[in-house]
């Protein structure tokens, strides 16, 4: 038996002054609302399913309600899950008119021989599994269409620039943005699962499936390392690899911190993509680390609770201290 | 400048006696059009474009024409290309109507800021390049559709078990099958380039991806290390990112052929999952190993060609000798 351990994320991007109170306060209650799971003897799988509901629930963050939308102003969600413990894994792409992608994708690991599902083929699935139709209305927030408005003018380019911008590039910070959501954990038995969901960036071609629903690039979960979700410019994600290679160098012997920092760096140097990752090793060890201007991420770690958006500005409370009924 | 070298595949699975001539000749005529193109100082990706749509237009394999069948008896091809030389990808998942998935792939590498376009948004984007649209019925082959008779009834799982038995499972082999085609290459400058296309496995759900378009899955390519086309059970190597994991351990100092026959049996060891794999390094050695009863695969290398689909059987002649005129 182990401690129990989670860690959610709410996007590395360059997340505005204005909206930063409101991303912590969202990644504070969606680790507790996993580690109250955890706490009671759940399984890290389901700790990781709670934790991203609430995060997609939230439309402060880019995943189910407030997902950003696509050049022709709809909703495509992609979402994937994964089980450490036997490298199942479930994930959706293009997916719209449900609130809960995460939920969908833990059907297609648990429910069909598939690990991918996309577009029509995944919404009727949906359909199939009476998973509640939502109205897309209800997805999109002001922010989204705002954005929106902002980026179908000067293109996907743009917003990938403006908010994906590496941290030490100086630039006019723009009010601009949002990105992908994700959570990592073990549980007493030592299971590792990670899971990751998203609206994608404003303005994508209707049909881009981003990095998010794509095991070993949005995520990655064995029981033999540890378990990683990854945020930030999906297309860099995908073409390094970038969770795989975290559980990779971990299995090598670095830490899961020296290995956050190694795969980052080595994306921006080889594809020049900027993003950020979250890793709880088997063992519960943190590691993070993101060359965006600002990564929302929170965990829950001997019953302490750390969250924050600054790479240096972390704070830390007691659960206890919190008020929050965690059993 | 290196010696250019290319091989293909034609996939990995139960390929019945009957059907060995044909994908023999097959992959060999393949691969001779795509080294045509390297003997003429053209790129590694331009060869790997060429020798799969070769694969692509012969019915005799599981791509383009002689894609199989979904449970609702349409065809839905995934592919993917990835340029070794900056890690650029371009991939489709669900498309239908075209006749070279692999043409759209390149498409979107070259002319979107995305990877993977799936669906009715990667149909509509071939309807934009002006990419001919063909029927349906131009795809499907009497020997898809008599597949789909048998596996539609038995279900996904039964195709699975049957097409990817592992090679010392006893049991009776029976008229069935099909696999996913892939080609790497690296070229005279040193460029490494993969490309993998696919009508998937017999009786899979609408909508459902497969390994072949995920990079890292099924192929990965990097000047770094070299490049890897997967075939086999799409859902195992999408859990162990399979491609990836054999770039890896050549970065590790593995050779092509001890990192190929690493990966796979790993595959099988973690997930249950048969499969095969080519692989080219940068110097231009060559890795190939399968646990399925059998491997479609062909390669050219200072200037012999070789193919075979055992294990053990691989007949070898000069290019010269074929009467293929090469320059």
């Amino acid at each position: 038996m182990i401690k129990p351990v989670i860690m959610v994320h709410g996007g590395a991007w360059s997340i505005p002054d204005n909206m930063v109170d409101a991303n912590k306060e969202g990644v504070k209650a969606a680790v507790l609302a996993g580690y109250k799971i955890l706490c009671m003897g759940g399984s890290a799988i389901d700790a990781v399913e709670a934790a991203i509901v609430a995060l997609e629930d939230n439309p402060c963050f880019d995943a189910g309600n407030g997902s950003v939308l696509t050049a022709d102003g709809k909703v495509e969600m992609d979402s994937m899950i994964m089980d450490g413990s036997n490298l199942r894994a479930g994930s959706v792409g293009c997916v719209n008119s449900i609130a809960n992608p995460i939920k969908l994708s833990r059907m297609v690991m648990e429910k069909t021989d598939h690990v991918l599902l996309v577009g029509e083929g995944a919404n009727k699935f949906a359909g199939e599994m009476g998973v509640p139709h939502v109205s897309i209305d209800s997805l999109i927030s002001d922010y989204a269409k705002e954005e929106w408005e902002r980026f179908s003018k000067s293109e996907y380019r743009s917003a990938v620039n403006t908010m994906f911008k590496k941290r030490d590039v100086k630039e006019e910070l723009v009010n601009s943005g949002h990105d992908t959501v994700g959570a990592v954990a073990v549980d007493a038995q030592g299971n590792v699962a990670c899971g990751t969901s998203t609206g994608g960036i404003t303005a994508k071609r209707p049909g881009r499936v981003g990095d998010t629903p794509l095991v070993g690039c949005g995520g990655y979960a064995d029981n033999a390392t540890g378990g990683v979700s990854t945020t930030g410019h999906g297309e860099g994600i995908i073409k390094v690899c970038l969770a795989k290679h975290i559980t990779f160098l971990m299995d090598q012997g670095l830490t899961a911190q020296e290995a956050s920092v190694k795969a980052v760096e080595n994306m921006y140097k080889r594809v020049g993509s900027s993003g950020g990752v979250i890793v709880v090793s088997k063992d519960g060890d943190i590691g993070q680390y993101f060359t965006t201007d600002r990564m929302a991420r929170a965990w829950v770690k001997d019953d302490q609770v750390y969250y924050g958006v600054d790479i240096h500005d972390i704070t830390s409370c007691s659960v206890d201290g919190l008020n929050h009924k965690i059993v």
